[in-house]
């Protein structure tokens, strides 16, 4: 990855003028994990804050297998054919260690990729999921004020990157694969009762009854979760992106959900709160680094840890331990 | 609520010789939020840890209504019948403000109260439920350390606080009244997920039916949730405190529950898991509080919150900026 940093007018510019190199670039300065250029992301894109139109943010999420990449690539078209410049982002915390899925992402959408309208950026990678998290925040800023109107975030469905995925998007949607019969089996615990929407994908040919059967399920299984805060009911369409199926609906339910959330005042509250969410978060991993990156404090903490866990000393008494040296550590 | 406050050494006796007034006492300590008492009441605790025998710590919750004061009156009955001492914590992150639960406590569980082999401990208050949670954790310690090795923890079905039992107990019991068709409807979303087993109360005479019918419907609903790590699957028991039918199958569920995971070493990890994530939250505690009492710091994060709601600064410059607050206000 190329380590070339720029001065800060070369990113703003760039950016402004829609400059799709610019924009990757500003995307793996946010990325860097160099303490100067995390500062110089900072600015560049609290500067470009106030040029950030409205937007639409999707976070797509699916087990392995579901067709994410060929629905992303056939919805991808169905978005700019509405008149949108789409933005495709990925969270995969396992890209550090295999370095496959970068290359992966290059080919699976093979289509999209050479669109005007489409950028795809490859996953963030990182340490730790939670950094992985800020910096794709941070992508998602960037390709907005790039002026692509249409973030979508995807997610690989490993389980720990969903939650992620939900605190900085609109909608959230859940891709269904049609099974034999315990179709919602694969699903962790939690990940559909997040889900603003579900599609049953590869509707078609052989596969059209246990896609009524998934949808069937899907249907039911709502009904035993209570109401969302936001007032929104979530939605079940069958996709096929053979016959091209379902992508007009889902692009009709996302239109509606965001009139919808936005007369009722929710849209706005959401982004509101995960931008303070946002911040408490990285308030919290600024803390965690600190500790981190002290040998000391490191050391001290890992081994109040073990005296925990070994029931030889309070949570609360070890806690207060580490505070006492973290706050003597300026 | 009384300030006075002894030597060490007189809780810690006191405790240790099962001294019930004693133990009401060092809760008393535990709860307060004046610091000498917090340091005087994490020492105690820690010198008591060896002492504390195995016990087995059971979480309640359930709507209001459902009758979970009539459950835990005749199940602490069953539970001192197999020949243990039981301890019952309530969970009420209301009762800062009514008051009105504590004397409720008392007269709620009035046969229970007056038995020898029982421990009944009405709500710990505080401005915050994080902070209540803390409490309650020591409270149960406390409870052990005096011979209590059956813990109860009661919350009050305000969805709030479910999250934070289930992170200090053993078994996660959800108490389900028979409706009208629509049961689950009532249930926050997640809590469901999170439930050990369940039990359908006022399963007698007219609600015979209704029993049966939430029964059917939650275990039909415990078939679209994936396993548990602990590999444990959940059970649903009928219940009645008038027919007393389902509370020796609820006490068999807990024994065969502690068994299970005793041997596949769920347990004791589960326990060590509890403990390392409490410090972790005190931790962060500790740092919030440090916030929350310095004018400067709390005014600046106020200011930058707004500023960051308002998408005039990203979250990552406004933690960056409380950060570095933080660190020099040592």
């Amino acid at each position: 990855m190329s380590k070339k940093v720029f001065p800060l007018a070369y990113y703003y510019d760039g950016i402004l003028s829609k400059n799709r190199i610019v924009l990757a670039q500003a995307i793996s300065l946010a990325e860097s994990n160099l303490p100067e250029d995390q500062t110089l992301s900072s600015t560049l894109i609290t500067k470009l804050l106030p040029h950030i139109k409205s937007s639409f943010r999707l976070g797509i999420t699916g087990v392995p297998g579901v067709g994410k990449s060929s629905f992303i690539e056939a919805f991808g078209q169905t978005i700019i054919d509405a008149g949108h410049q789409v933005a495709v982002l990925t969270i995969d915390p396992s890209s550090q260690l295999t370095k496959g899925s970068i290359l992966g992402d290059k080919t699976r959408m093979e289509t999209l990729s050479k669109n005007k309208s489409a950028f795809i950026r490859p996953s963030a990678s990182g340490n730790k999921l939670g950094g992985v998290a800020h910096k794709t925040r941070e992508a998602i800023l960037l390709c907005e004020a790039a002026g692509f109107d249409f973030v979508l975030v995807e997610t690989v469905g490993i389980g720990q990157s969903e939650t992620l995925v939900k605190s900085m998007v609109d909608f959230f949607m859940l891709l269904i694969l049609p099974g034999a019969g315990d179709d919602l089996q694969g699903i962790k615990k939690g990940i559909m009762e997040m889900a603003d929407g579900f599609v049953v994908t590869k509707a078609d040919n052989d596969n059209q009854t246990k896609a009524n059967k998934a949808q069937a399920d899907l249907q039911h299984a709502l009904h035993l979760f209570p109401a969302q805060a936001n007032d929104w009911i979530p939605k079940v369409i069958q996709t096929s992106v053979i016959t091209k199926k379902g992508l007009h609906d889902v692009w009709e339910m996302l239109a509606t959900f965001k009139n919808h959330q936005t007369i009722n005042g929710y849209f706005e509250h959401n982004r509101q709160q995960q931008q303070i969410a946002w911040m408490q978060e990285y308030f919290q991993f600024l803390i965690e680094s600190k500790i981190a990156n002290d040998v000391t404090l490191k050391e001290k903490e890992m081994g109040l840890k073990k005296s925990v866990a070994a029931h030889e000393l309070t949570p609360i008494a070890a806690a207060t331990e580490l505070f006492q040296l973290f706050l003597n550590k300026k």
